[in-house]
This record gives structure tokens, sequence and C-alpha cells, in this order.
């Protein structure tokens, strides 16, 4: 059975040695107060309820799933209510929300990797409190004040969950066909027909209401994405007193048997007439609905991230523990019939891809997190001008390029166990295959490759990749006088000209074809992580110099050089294909495939 | 739910136009009167048990998987034995094999296409008389007269079924430490204890009886890989009659619940005293056991060509039929609500990956098909040696490459579905979860790039490495004044001199250091892998400019074009990857991980 240790050390790290969290988090007036040992003091608190409560539930949940009771009634694999209930006893959902709706106020990155660390320990359990925590984020920037007063204390309180109805039947990337009906019912509030599916936490036990959020048509509505309105339908709409009243019309009419996160209820949500409240302006639901889907897209990264570690701790302490072979260089441990399979260098190769994509995966999510932080927060308009146009190239990174590296990683730890790894008792295959819609939903991995190179990078002529670019080449300057430094900053310098020099290049060729983008979209993404995953060893490889090079700094280190010499060079692929052109993809006709 | 059609038209091809099988078979006298009709004929026939018979089974094999009924007694899926009687009724275990023993005779080429269908079709279901398979081959080489009437004849008419028990708990790869003991019973039979693991096919009822083929020491066994020796343990031993009698102390204890291949048990088998019988001489078992390992791991290629092949057929379907969003160059279908997703650039890039990896595959194993009915059937020894060595160094790249390909393509032709590939009922999960294994059982795919590098390659020298690269150097001699092939033979010509060069740098780097050969073996396999993958499409665009060009040909030409410009520019990270080094995989001490 798997085993689960929150990376506390390496969490430090990145807070503490790497991104200075505690002199950055003084800049930021609200959460000026928040000290070092705060922070610790709550990731450690978080870890154990990581170990402890919900990691030991992944296997059952996985094993049993979620039962389908007939009539609309789901219930959550076994002990699942019991942990939701723990959870919002101890405060968790409400770490980082604003503390005028009972929020604690924590700054994102506290949530952030409270958030990685759970999950690794359970990604269909905390699908739950996930999905709640996107509504949050909706509600508080568009709902009003008496929505904010009914619901969204509720959604911080964690005593109601919440969900996202987008898609439908016939469409999902292509919200702009959607067909779910909302008539006004000249009280205010609306009358909602129609199917969605797909909708993860759809329905369960664990709260006793469910606040969906869904995207439907009003009757005047212009077609196309911008006849789109979001509505806030609850399960059972609240009484006077704020508690659950009458039953809504809206209601599970199955759940899916799924590859994967089985312990989360995927269902086909109906609306027959339900009742529902508009959240912000007609037609303007899409733009709504993008706060939380952008909440949601950092999300699946963490869920990548999370899974990524489980996967690579248990792969380690089984190459440690298993006895197969001899190091080739002769016998570790004579004594023994065979050698542990850590001596073996493909073994190791294993070992160091995971590790060097999920520790780069953590500083990137911490640094996004901080981002985040100076968004919400920080006094100077710039910074947080700034701060809102890097996580709006970087959310499609966070999101596509965590997710296929945990793909690969968590298949490459699955094979550390030979076949151990394909038998369902050690758990590494539930590693695997949850991760693996990850790389599905809240957008495919190609849309959001496609929103990178085509919105995010060319419609502003690359002003937001020139800030992401600056900050590198910021960092270069910076250590240009330090030779220990050259090994790692004389590749990332030639990345980021190469990958100037591509994204000026694309341009170009867009404006002739538009084909061009998507031809070039998914391995443009794959560079773009690369840059950002070699800044981030390179800054990783710094701060560990300062800190001496010795221990865990030198183990670090020794991370940076694997780095560079194994994954950064996927690029010499990716430029080539980034390169190759729509020709290639579209000389034949779609009746001769 | 998925669909699958055999590609016979691509199949003829393969055989016809560009390995002109029908010539080589003339040459072979055994094989002399095989015709293309007589292919054609047996290849349709079995395209039909394919679609018809086993496809329909293969979902519902993995929905319900085998059952465990207590006391070593299991049951395959619903409708598995009823096919399988339609398989031995039909004649299909006896197609490849030695008329002398009842086969029909034919040569490997065609047997390795109808494998290909069948695994498209089912893997799991395949995997019963795909061990069988296994067996014979084995037996046929190792067995005596005896053993050949008594068992082998049950082989080849598929009455009885064969397994491999290697495996146990404490040991797969490093079979040298195996425990299972085999005491002389004094009648030439031996009495074998011990336990068995991941034994494929090891218990079910499609047949009235199994012939397990069992590794074990003998009691002056030396320590280590040189004191195994092969036995031969049916469940029933056979009465004079040579009908099942006596039970034999070999039962299953238990199967195992695993990510994929549900239809297919995997046994834990107990050997309580059971009697076997020596196969080959005591204490050269492994060497027996390896005809079995070799025959098995082409097998797993298949397996995975096989898994590919109808994933990708399955992906085509959906993108031409899912109306999802509109051309970036404009609607292609106006009257429409969406395009079909098959006009995106990245849905494109997806199915042309499978598809050229695909293609590819079939081409490359229906050439080594051919190499083993040369080192079968040729009547000039260098000519079957030829063929022998160049098996020995292709058999871990048919085996490791095609099945990583497969993982990609199989995941890739999910993610075509969006969101319905992770749902069950359309299948496209079971592909990925079923074509895993394949990387893992049979020797993983690191051993495998072990094998190929350490073993085939180096340990002669590049002897056999320098036969491979003579036929290709002869290749693009023969086409060096095609102007219409220069595209394609110029970057195979540099391919070819790189992977030169690098083979040489390696055997050097190995002579210092026996890790540099761990460290740089699974970049050097994806090396040989695309060059052979080259050279088959360097050679199928030629075979299809000498038809025309046009039409089929054309869109080979097309996929060609797509492998050289997307695919094929992985060896440049592979190569900087086998330059790293094993002391960038060694610095960290185990403990530090």
């Amino acid at each position: 059975m798997p085993q689960y240790t929150a990376p506390l050390r390496d969490m430090h790290f990145v807070l503490f040695d790497l991104l200075k969290v505690e002199d950055e988090l003084k800049a930021l007036p609200r959460y000026a107060e928040v000290d070092r040992e705060t922070i610790e003091a709550v990731l450690e608190e978080g870890a154990k309820f990581a170990s402890q409560v919900i990691q030991p539930l992944n296997q059952v949940g996985d094993r049993e799933g979620c039962t389908w009771h007939g009539d609309g009634v789901v219930t959550a694999p076994p002990g699942f209510k019991e942990a939701y209930a723990q959870f919002v006893e101890a405060g968790w959902p409400s770490v980082s929300c604003d503390p005028d709706f009972g929020g604690q106020g924590l700054p994102a990155i506290v949530n952030n990797r409270l958030y990685e660390m759970w999950n690794s320990a359970n990604q269909a359990w905390l699908m739950y409190p996930g999905l709640s925590h996107s509504a949050y984020e909706c509600l508080h920037a568009f709902g009003t004040d008496e929505q904010k007063q009914v619901y969204l204390t509720k959604i911080v309180s964690g005593e109601w969950t919440g969900t996202m109805c987008l898609t439908e039947p016939h469409c999902g990337t292509d919200l702009g066909i959607l067909k779910t009906k909302a008539e006004p019912n000249g009280d205010g509030s609306f009358a909602l027909s129609g199917t969605k599916i797909f909708i993860s936490a759809g329905e369960h036990d664990l709260a006793p209401n469910i606040l969906h959020l869904v995207l439907a048509r009003l009757p005047d509505a212009p077609a196309g994405t911008k006849g789109i309105s979001l509505f806030l339908v609850p399960k059972f709409i609240p009484d006077a007193n704020g508690q659950p009243g009458e039953r809504n019309a809206i209601k599970a009419g199955s759940i899916e048997h799924k590859m994967g996160i089985h312990g989360n209820a995927t269902c086909v949500i109906n609306l027959d007439g339900a009742r529902g409240w508009l959240i912000g302006e007609p037609h303007k639901g899409l733009a709504a609905m993008f706060v939380m889907m952008n909440s949601a897209r950092l999300g699946v990264g963490m869920q990548s991230l999370g899974q990524a570690e489980a996967a690579h701790q248990n792969a380690v302490a089984y190459a440690k523990d298993r006895l197969q072979g001899r190091a080739p260089t002769g016998a570790a441990q004579p004594s023994k019939a065979a050698d542990p399979i850590i001596v073996h260098p493909d073994v190791r190769r294993m070992l160091l891809t995971s590790r060097a994509y999920t520790e780069a995966g953590r500083a990137f999510t911490t640094w996004t997190a901080l981002l985040i932080d100076r968004e919400h927060a920080h006094p100077d308009p710039a910074v947080r001008e700034e701060a809102d146009e890097l996580m709006a190239l970087l959310t499609p990174v966070v999101k596509a390029f965590i997710t296929d590296n945990a793909w690969e990683t968590t298949t490459l730890c699955q094979q550390v166990f030979g076949g151990h790894g394909y038998i369902a008792e050690w758990g590494m295959d539930q590693f695997v295959r949850d991760s693996r819609i990850n790389m599905i939903y809240e957008g495919t991995n190609g849309i959001q490759a496609l929103d990178l190179l085509g919105r995010k990078v060319l419609m502003d002529g690359g002003k937001k990749f020139g800030r992401f670019a600056a900050l590198i080449q910021g960092f270069l300057k910076e250590h240009a006088a330090n030779a220990a430094m050259a090994e790692f900053n004389g590749p990332l310098a030639k990345l980021l000209a190469d990958t100037v020099a591509l994204t000026q290049e694309l341009g170009a060729r867009a404006q002739s074809n538009p084909d061009e983008v998507g031809a070039a979209s998914v391995p443009y993404l794959r560079i773009i992580g690369h840059l950002a995953y070699a800044w981030m060893w390179a800054r990783m490889a710094a701060a560990s110099l300062q800190h001496g090079g010795e221990g865990f700094y030198g183990t670090k280190l020794a991370t940076a050089r694997f780095y560079f010499a194994w994954l950064l060079p996927e690029t010499a692929h990716q430029f080539r294909a980034a390169r190759a052109g729509a020709a290639t993809l579209m000389a034949i006709a779609a009746d001769d495939f």
C-alpha cells in the first residue's frame, strides 16, 4: 500500500530559501503579519491531515468508487464523508478565503502548498472541496452582496460544496453551441432546463447542499459564446434562515464509470426548470466562468504535481528496498543475494526524471501562487498588472506542462516496480489512472497550448511573453559574474534567445496562415514549460550555492545538473516540431484518414 | 463501443509492394508454394475472426474480468471459452506450426499479421493462445520426441494451452536468485516445489489441460543463472491415451487485480511436489527459456502494435464525427453548428503520430517476420546467419520501441476523445490500460535497452549492428540517384552516420565505466528504433513513388513526410541524453533520494 509524507523540507526551501516569501509578504499589507512560523505551523498541520486522514482513503476510494442509489442519490466511498467533516471542522476550506466572509485570509502560497499535499494524498477526495474553492473565486468576484451572504459564507466554511456545470453531451470545448436554457420566472429568478455532463462532485453525501454554477442561454441570447450567462443553482433552495429548503429541480441522472478518480462522482446533471439566479451580467457568463476556470486550471496543475510527488516517493522507497541483480560496477551489498535496484543507472534515470520535474513544478507553482498574492494584494498597480499578465500567460503552462510531465513520471514510477506496478494492490497504477484526467478536463492540454500561443502570446504582440523573458534576462544579468552558475545560465540564456526568435517567427507565420498556430502550439507550450523549469532550476541552483551547496543543497545541485543534461534537451525536438509547419499536418484529406 | 476493421489494404502494401514477399518466399523451399492468393485468403478469414468473434468480447472481458472460484478454479470472462473453441475448430493455433506435428506450415509473416489483427481485437483473449505459441517454440526446439508427440501436438491443435512460469515473489528480472526446487523422483520425473507469480493464462476454463513450462533448480544446481533448469509440468498428467489424467500438484493460489488485461488470468501458481519433466539439458534451462522468451518478446511488440492500430481507428472515426469549433482557416461545414474536429491541426498531429508509428511498426514487424522465415527456411547458411543476427539485434527493439510508442499513441488517441476518452463506455482507456503491461512484462523496456546496447551491440564489437547499418547503406546507395527520395534519404543517412558515431563512442565509454551502458541504454534504444522506422518510411516512400505516388500511395508519402518532420527529430533529444553520461545519474547517494 502506498505511503505519503509531505515534503516539508523541500517546501521550506522553495518558500524561504528560494522565494524569500517572508520579505515578499511584508510588501503586501494584507499579509504583512504572516510570518515563517505561522506558515510552517499551518503546513505541518496540513501534512498530518494529508497523511493521516485522506491518504489512507485513497485506495479504498479507487476500489469501491461512488455508489449510485437511483433517483439522483449518490454516496461517496467509505470514509470520505467523515474525512470531509474533519476537514470542515479544522477550518481547512477557509484558509485562503476573504475574512469578510469567514475566511482566514492566508496568502495563496500557503493554500497552494496545502493543495499539493492533499492532492498527493487523495486527488479524488480533494476534488469535492477543490471545486468548491473554484466556485468561491467566481462568486467572490461576481456575486451580489446577498449571494455572498447566503452562499459564499457556506462555501467558505465548507458547509456546502460547489460545482462547475459547463459541458453538455454535444459540446465541451466549444461552449458557444451549448443549449441549456434559462427562462425568467418574473421574480428575479430563472427556470433552467437542459442536460450537463461530466460534472465532478456533482452529487454526493459529504454536504447537505450543493451549489451548482451553471452556464445557460437567456431567451434573447446572441448565438455563440457571447450569449452565455452564468447561474447559481442550488440543490436545495435556502430558506429564510439560510438553511437548505425546497429541493430544486436539478438532479443527477447517473454517474460515469471512468478510468480513474473513482472516488469522485462524475455526474450527468439534469435541469428540469430548476430555479437559478444570475451571477454577474446577462450574456457575460463566460467571462465570469473563466475566473472559476482559471482557478480550476491552476488546481489541475496542482493535482498532477501532487500525484507525481506521491508516485515518486513510493518509487524511491521501492527502488531502495527491492533486491534484483548487481550494480554494473560490482556488488554494492555483497552479503545479500542481490543489490537494491537503485544501483542501476536506468532506474535512477526514471527516479531523477520524476524528481527533477516534481521539484521544478513545486518551485514553479509556489512562484505563480506568489504572483496571485501580488495580483490580489500589492499596493502598486504596476506590480499587480505585471502579476496579472504573467498569470494569464502561465496558467495554461501550469495546467498542461505539469499534467503532461506527471503522466510521464507517474508512468516511470510505475515502471520502477516492474510487474508489481501493474497490480492494483501496490497502488502505482492508480497514480497513472487518476492523473490521466488532468490532461483532459478544464480544457484539454491541446486547448491550453492554443490558449498560450494563439491568445496569450500572439494576441498582444508578445507583450506578456516579453515580461516573462525580462524576468529571466534579469536573473541572468544578476548572476552573470558567478562562474559557478555558468553551467546553468549558459543553456538557460540560449533557450531564452531561441524561444524569443521562435516566437517572432511563429507570429509572422500566423499572419499568413492561421493553421500555423494550431500546428506549433503543443511543441511551443513544451518549450515555454522548459524555459520556466530551466529558470526555476537555475534559481534553485543559485540558492543552493548561496547556502553552501552541501547536503540537501548538494542534492539539489545534482538534480539541477540532471535536469539540464537529460530533460531540457527535449527542446531540441520541440523546436524542430514547432517549425515543421501546418502543411505536414494538413496534407491528407479528412476522408483519407 | 469501439470498432475494428483489419487494415488489409495496408497489410497488402507492406507484404506485396514493399517487401515483395512472393519473391522472397520462392527462395525458401519450405514456403515456395505459398502464393499471394493464399496469403490474402488467410488474412481475410483472420480479419473476420478478429472483428466478428473476439473484438465484441473485448469490453466485456475488461468489465467482468476473470473469476476466482476458490481451490484453484478460475473462469475466463463470458464468451472467451466459446471463442476459443471456434479458434481451435478453425485451425488457427496451427497456422505457422510444423506440419510434422499437425501444423499448417505457413510462414511467420502470415502468422505475424494475424497476431496483429487479433491483438487489435482483444489482447487479453489472445494471450491464452499466444502463450501457447511461445511454449510451442520452446518445446519444438528442445523437447524430446516423446514430449513432442504427447504435448506438442496438443499445443499445435490448440487442444491444450501453455504458460511460462519464471517469476517468483522475490525475483523477476534477476532469475539467477529463483528458489523453486526440482527433486528427482527416480523415475525420470521430478518433484517441483515453489511459488511462481504473474503467470499469464495460468489457470482458466478454455482448455481441458494446461502445460506449464517452469524454471526451477535441481539439487546439484550451481548458484545463479547457470543453475536453472526448465521443466514441463502439466496441470493434468496425460494418461496412456494422451488424455488428461491425474491432477498434478500445480495449482493457482489466486488471481491478481490489475490495471488492465482483465480478461486474462494472471495467477499465483503454487507447486507442491508437482511432477515435471526436464526440457533440454540440466542447468541449461535459461537458454531453452530464452527461445520461448524471444518469441514472447516479439509477441509483445505485436500486442502493442495491435492496440495502437485499434485505438487509432477509433480516434480517426471520432475526429471525423465529433463537431466542435471551427477550422482556423474558416468554417469547413458552414451548414452545421460546428466542424468535425479533424479540421484542427493539433488533432491531426495526434492522429498522424499514431498513424506514422503504427504503419512503420507494421512494416518493421512484417520485415522482422520475414527474417524469421529466412532464419528457419533459407537454404543458404550465410543468409540464415545474417537473419539470426539481425533478429537478435532487433528483438529488444520490436519489444520496447513498439510498446513505448503505443503507450504514447493510445494515450493520444484517448486524448482525441476529450472527456469521453476517460469514460469506460467509449473503450479508449482500455487500450491505454491494456497496452501498459507490454512495457513491463517479458523483460521491462529498461531491460530490453540493456540487452540491446550491452549485449547485442557492444558484446560482439558492433558486428550485428554493422549488418543492420549495411542494409540501410545499401538502400541509400540504391536510391542515391533518385531526386524524389532526397527528402527522406538525407535525414536517414545523417541519422545512420550519427548512430554509427554514437555506437563507437559508447563502446569506448563502456570500457572505462560499466555504468555508462545502463546510462545510455534507453536513449540508445530510442535512436535505433527511429533508425529502423526512418528506414522503413524511406522504403515505404520509395515503394509509393514506384506505384505513382497518388491516392493510397500519396497518403503514404504524406505520412512519411510527417514522420520525418515531427517524430524523427526526437533523436535530437535522445542523442544528447545518450551522451549525458552516468555521472549525472550516479551523483546522488541512494540515501539522499
